[in-house]
């Protein structure tokens, strides 16, 4: 679809070239199906720019690694292959998974989860990637394992153009009111809620 | 977040397995961001399991390829070079792009659109793909350039395993009423609202 067209100008004192670089902060959240996979959607955009990307996926783990996961850091090892599109860098927590600060020891999540955040912050502080997906961020917020205020000042004031990707149920007003683009998955219908079970090549 | 425990045991006469393995017919609607990049996210998910993937894009056209369709396609090309992953079949319409019936021809938008249903019919027949994603297929649905109930009785009785996943605005109630999951991306905020322009590696 045509959706280029701005329906307004704003009046910020930006130039149209400035805005329309503008760091975005994409939120996804809401009940529905489609928050992560519309993220890595992004993320293969962001590859196409040839951008670094970093995802840090803040609760899942599992017995299997996600299909985007082994299908994104696929993506990353053609980059160092061959130098099309850019890097990607994966960080998830969770029984087998590699960490990053940590890597022998098996932390518990509400740990994992302060560590991640940790580790965003510096990359943030030190402009590491152009893209990052904070997966299912909102759960750690919304369990008080990591201050929204100390994440909301973080974003806000992150440096240089570094776009920001984050999923999860119920994101609090905070970060909703600093984001640039919030999208609310409202589910419709969803095969749990007839008895189907989760299957692959779709929930993971 | 653990989001596989049905809630209730549906009374289909299907057993576990067979309702688990029942093709998903996955529906993004609404006008909110994130419905393709969520059907981009999903063939990821599909490239892991190593399912044959086609795409068509029914409206989107422009100068530049989108970073989905390049990224999508380097992992088409990873399969065909290394065997990971699943094979990936991209069509397009519009200026430039390889069309699969008349590849010289540059036909009008509704053409376009009628010949790529055309071929998605042909393909789910001979079940070609295990998933089809049908990118922005509700406009052509909107604009009558395609029957709503052809459409349907298509999808409904496809044959075999084939999971299908339809994007786009105004999606009409007959085909949310066969999907198995439907989500309405929902717009809380856009940048394009506050006058921002659409910009490379996150629009496209």
């Amino acid at each position: 679809m045509p959706e280029g067209a701005p329906a307004q100008v704003a009046d910020d004192g930006l130039s149209t070239r400035e805005r329309r670089l503008r760091p975005a902060l994409v939120v996804n959240t809401g009940e529905g199906k489609g928050k992560t996979t519309a993220a890595m959607g992004l993320a293969l955009r962001a590859w196409h720019q040839g951008w670094s990307i970093g995802v840090f996926q803040f609760v899942k783990s599992g017995k299997w690694l996600s299909g985007e996961q082994v299908a994104l850091e696929a993506l990353g090892a053609e980059h160092r292959r061959t130098g099309a599109g850019g890097e990607v860098e994966w960080f998830a927590t969770g029984a087998g998974r590699r960490w990053v600060r940590k890597p022998d020891a098996e932390p518990d999540q509400s740990t994992a989860a302060r560590e991640a955040w940790a580790e965003v912050k510096d990359r943030l502080a030190a402009q590491r990637h152009t893209l990052y997906v904070l997966d299912e961020f909102t759960y750690p917020l919304t369990w008080g394992w990591i201050e929204v205020a100390d994440v909301v000042a973080t974003l806000r004031d992150r440096p240089g153009t570094q776009h920001v990707v984050v999923t999860g149920r119920g994101a609090p007003a905070e970060l909703i009111g600093i984001a640039t683009t919030v999208t609310h998955m409202t589910k419709m219908k969803h095969p749990f809620d007839t008895g189907q079970k989760g299957q692959a090549g779709i929930e993971w």
